[in-house]
């Protein structure tokens, strides 16, 4: 997977190439011992460089897709399907869809530090259930009844109510779309932007989901880096002039993986750059209402009056993971069209979870449980952060968030340590992945929400001590 | 709507060219007074006729995007953004999203006869909540936990059992995904296997958001005519030989909107000829349950051995579509790219529905519960003949489904009546909006299972009577 990464990551033209011809032979289009085309043909054909093609044929030659013959050009190895055909037999071509953070959180895991998810034991489950039975009595059709495509009124209602209190955004539940989870809001979101060839601004490091997501629309992709300062708006600006991006996917709150927040004045001049270079910005804000001291920076959501901003707020971080709620903010005319995608994509997010979600969401219990829960993501952050001292490697204390972003001593090699902890039961995200260039190979996301508070601290001493073995 | 339909439909590679063309406009590439690209140069950018490019070019004139100076070409109108601009500031460009049976059912309608769905009076709500209850006892966190992308282990086993039992399906657990509603289901399979150009099969008439979805990936539709008889299977092959199509979307059972299956024996033919010529059969069966007098025959699945058919199978239309939960069999390696696709979209279906219909599904109420409705949706149909009947409209009655396909006589324009029904909030599908060639203009599609036997009655009456006003 390492070199798949690596290559897609820096070179997307190229990738792009690898792959067009990678799936007309898989597709049987040229078969065994055919001549490939030309480079000089290829290269017309798909508009790149010569050299670009150049550079394709060279790795589906390493990759023992195709082969040369001296001078007369390139042809279709006889055993070109074999990767795809996994020994069941049917060989089906199929367009890129990758998802190396997916992968790794199927493994199971004793302590897993791979998910950004809150330990279930810090949810109040139990006494959901009684909201669970209000609004059986309340909507007795509930389980027979869909979902309007847009989302619950009710609940868009009550959500832009909120937003409009807490977070000073002028929003109507007009402006409102629910969605199953923010992976959802994102797909749809690069569903409707991105095409071949589009370019989309992300920070380096990143959520890596949301590059996947941005890759199988054959988007290229721009990293941006972020740092405890933000980012640096001249090379923002730069970058929006130079490429035209259709959008900067961003997660500027509690940022994940780092927990760096985007400073207040910078908000305000990314609104005003997005708006001059017509890029929208696509604020992904899971981890707003987890901070340890003091309140984050108001969205850049509400510095927007133009409509170049899509808010992606998704409380079912902490409110009820398992029912997948996410709420997208935007305006028309955008809105119409996310209301389509979301037609195609399932035709409205189950409206049970909806009501369930509502009723909760407004219950009195859910702000002490808040509060309460800030108290036990501080504690599980100390802890961890404890054996990371112990252990002498390096981080960035955040405010807020679920993640620590760790880096590790040159010496140790990340590969060796995730292939180890893994026997060992213990489960990271090498920051490999995270990296739209695929680089930063000697740091790792640890989460610190998800393990209870014992387990993590004998995992993460688990971790150190067989980090000193390598 | 009524012409961009007929145009994406019966000129898919039109269309494209078209659609290429406005959206780098819209993108602000090309921006007003620009000269276009000579039809010589872009017919041979994209690779298509002249006459494609000659054709776009003057439909994007009639449009009003573009206009002639006589002799020297085509060049950008200065309002050519408008269409997108709704008076909401923004310009956003976007990739082709239609929905335009979404659009129809998003419009409330007192007589709703455009919608595929069942009464929630027909379905056995009140008692679902005591297994909501059970739910809760047996999986106190249930809210607070993520399903596997694939699907809860539990519910796959006992539905992988069932599709053994009831329809002779050799299945495993592993070989099931839960998609929240057959929605979704098409949805993942067109982003695994198309792409621009991409040829695909579809029945006509056929479901038209599956379409939509199609459309989306940049596919070309071929139409395929049912009838009671099912393919002319000999057209199908040719079709296949000569498009090299990715896929087949079939809906072989109480097929929607003609209510036709494809007998047993073109089954077992149409399983050989996907084989031959590596066409994936995507075979949507939501409706098999639902049938009047006879089982229907045996899905195409059980027919294929080396995983060329791709099985999804939604019971939530009628177990409880507030949950849309629905099942998708295919065989690996093809699995692997549908869980990938499915951490991409939304990374798991709720837990807590996926437990709810796990154990509403398994409770020997629900067969009770089953053959009461099928009585009820025969007399729902029967009513509706009734009326067709006495209104002299032309039918054939369907073994089972939710649908009757009505010809309206000649001398009646679909076009009005539609805009007359919808004044008197009356609700049905016309049928050029099924029609991949955007044809059969003097078709309609009526669902008689979403209304209450009253209302069905009274609406009938009020359409056939509107329709001897006009």
């Amino acid at each position: 997977m390492k070199k798949a990464v690596g290559m897609e990551q820096t070179h997307p033209l190229f990738r792009q190439v690898y792959e067009f011809i990678l799936n007309r032979i898989e597709r049987g289009e040229w078969r065994a011992h055919d001549k490939l085309p030309s480079i000089r043909l290829l290269a017309d054909e798909t508009k790149v460089h010569r050299l670009t093609v150049f550079k394709a044929y060279r790795a589906l030659a390493e990759h023992g897709k195709v082969y040369v013959k001296d001078k007369s050009g390139y042809y279709v190895s006889p055993d070109s399907l074999l990767p795809l055909d996994t020994g069941e037999g049917t060989v089906v071509s199929s367009y890129q869809l990758t998802n190396p953070l997916s992968d790794i959180q199927r493994i199971p895991a004793k302590y897993q530090f791979s998910q950004a998810l809150i330990d279930p034991n810090l949810l109040p489950n139990l006494f959901l259930s009684d909201y669970v039975k209000k609004v059986f009595d309340l909507y007795p059709k509930v389980m027979g009844t869909y979902s309007s495509v847009q989302g619950d009124e009710e609940l868009r209602e009550t959500l832009s109510q909120h937003f409009r209190q807490h977070h000073r955004l002028q929003l109507s539940a007009m402006e409102l779309l629910i969605t199953s989870g923010a992976q959802q809001a994102i797909n749809l979101v690069a569903r409707i932007l991105l095409g071949p060839m589009d370019t989309v601004l992300v920070e380096r490091p990143t959520y890596s989901v949301a590059m996947d997501i941005f890759r199988r629309e054959g988007a290229r992709l721009i990293p941006v880096e972020i740092t405890a300062q933000g980012y640096d708006l001249e090379k923002v600006e730069t970058l929006m002039r130079k490429h035209k991006p259709r959008m900067f996917y961003m997660n500027p709150t509690h940022h994940n993986p780092t927990g760096y927040s985007v400073p207040a004045r910078q908000r305000k001049l990314l609104v005003e750059l997005a708006e001059r270079y017509r890029c929208m910005l696509v604020e992904d804000d899971p981890f707003r209402d987890m901070y340890f001291a003091e309140e984050p920076p108001t969205p850049l959501f509400a510095y927007d009056t133009e409509g170049w901003v899509i808010y992606i707020s998704s409380f079912s971080k902490y409110v009820a993971p398992g029912l997948r709620i996410c709420a997208v903010a935007c305006r028309f005319p955008f809105m119409e069209r996310l209301i389509t995608a979301k037609s195609l994509a399932d035709n409205g997010t189950p409206l049970l979870n909806q009501k369930i979600f509502l009723h909760y969401y407004t219950s009195p219990r859910l702000q002490q449980h808040l509060g309460k829960l800030r108290t036990a993501l501080q504690v599980h952050k100390e802890i961890m952060e404890e054996e990371l001292a112990a252990a002498g490697w390096e981080w960035t204390a955040p405010q807020g968030g679920l993640n620590l972003w760790v880096k590790l001593p040159s010496t140790l090699s990340v590969e060796v340590l995730f292939r180890k902890s893994m026997e060992q039961s213990i489960a990271f995200v090498p920051g490999e992945i995270l990296d739209p260039l695929g680089e930063m190979k000697s740091w790792i996301r640890l989460s610190y929400s998800f393990a209870s508070e014992a387990v993590l601290r004998e995992g993460m001493q688990r971790l150190t001590a067989l980090s000193r073995t390598l």
